[in-house]
């Protein structure tokens, strides 16, 4: 499996009055890792949501280590921790440079467009298969 | 027309790093403000939406006299200046107590759920206007 | 402790493509909920940051249960689980009527605002417990 | 001047459940693409504002023309249409390949962290103006 960073700039729009990164808001970039970890990973999100699939979030939670500011380069860090036979567990690293600043940890569901659970579909496992080790 | 009015508190989520509400975020302040008038003035924006029938935005304008800080509360005011035969157009004020803090304009069109161009409905115009004098 | 409830209605901005509100911002109504909670309680959170105060959130966890829709009220429930030396643990709930959304744990973190953790102010500690039982 | 566009791909986050991207999440990009442009002309927003400087936007105006959904990508287009003495004013434009999604135009002030009214700064003009033909 290919294991690759995104790299993101924060701009205003990412801040609260604290200076620093709204808690709400790493999950954003949270977000478009794990899309662009998948696609690296040969795996479209659009098209699989053009079938019917799609994966709610059903579970997240984060540690808030160290804040990012106004300015900051980051990068996002997505790790598959666990594909069950209808949710997919990912581990996730925010760093600015050396310095942790968020460790998470985000399970999703598979689901049609209705919510309901739907087994993970096998292209999708063995894409995420065909590039591990 | 009734033209009430919305209260709204600043959180830190409305917040950017210079300490002041976000200048896209107004905007998020505004779209609550125009849905509760309509429901006073008995129009259901959700029901519309079970009927097919969208009002996506085509413009917006909002000049920015002074900014919301952190704990403020605020009051959003809405009327509507002109209902066309495919469109509506809103005009809004945010204020703290007697300040003026944003002026806006906000224009919608009247579309299918597929974004295609329809009359607003009667019911929508006579809701208004029966509120109106 | 007074355990008040919030009332929230779900907009258009509140939402995603899938729906349903976007997992990132319920995080928004949570930190609004803690913030009422606290008021109810006489902690204003704007005057503890007036005085060099503040409570970055240091951990989060949310699961996610069932969705809330565009046009939904829902209700946010505050309990604070524990008051530590240095931090605060808040549990919350998010409801439909009697439909349970999202159940959500938060951790503040005691700082000042140079986010250097400081002791949990002895009176934001006996408004608390003041009003507990 | 040298005028470069920002690429950027719209996630769930940027949607609404319209199916497409939120009306205000567009000055989000706006936002990315002002800063960007600046960089590249040799400015620093973050410098600017270690030095007291910041430019709050005092107006806003979009049209919206097309919808850009999620998966797409999207690129933002910026030009500077007047430095005033204390004020900036920039025109943006949002595409998807060929096809105008957004116009906009934003104006800046120039001010202080107090957000009281300063000149636009020599060397912001001169940078902007060496880079111009």
């Amino acid at each position: 499996m290919k294991n690759p960073f995104i790299e993101r700039k924060i701009y205003y729009h990412h801040t609260d009055a604290g200076g620093v990164v709204y808690y709400a808001t790493y999950l954003h970039l949270l977000e478009e890792a794990r899309v662009e970890f998948l696609k690296e990973n040969g795996l479209d999100m659009k098209a699989l949501m053009d079938r019917g699939i799609v994966f709610p979030v059903v579970h997240v939670e984060a540690d808030y280590k160290s804040p990012a500011k106004y300015g900051d380069c980051v990068r996002i860090f997505t790790k598959i921790e666990k594909i069950g036979s209808a949710s997919i567990v990912f581990t996730q690293e925010i760093k600015r440079g050396e310095v942790l600043l968020v460790i998470a940890k985000t399970v999703w569901a598979c689901t049609g467009t209705d919510l309901k659970v739907k087994r993970v579909p096998d292209d999708f496992r063995q894409a995420l298969e065909k590039n591990n080790g």
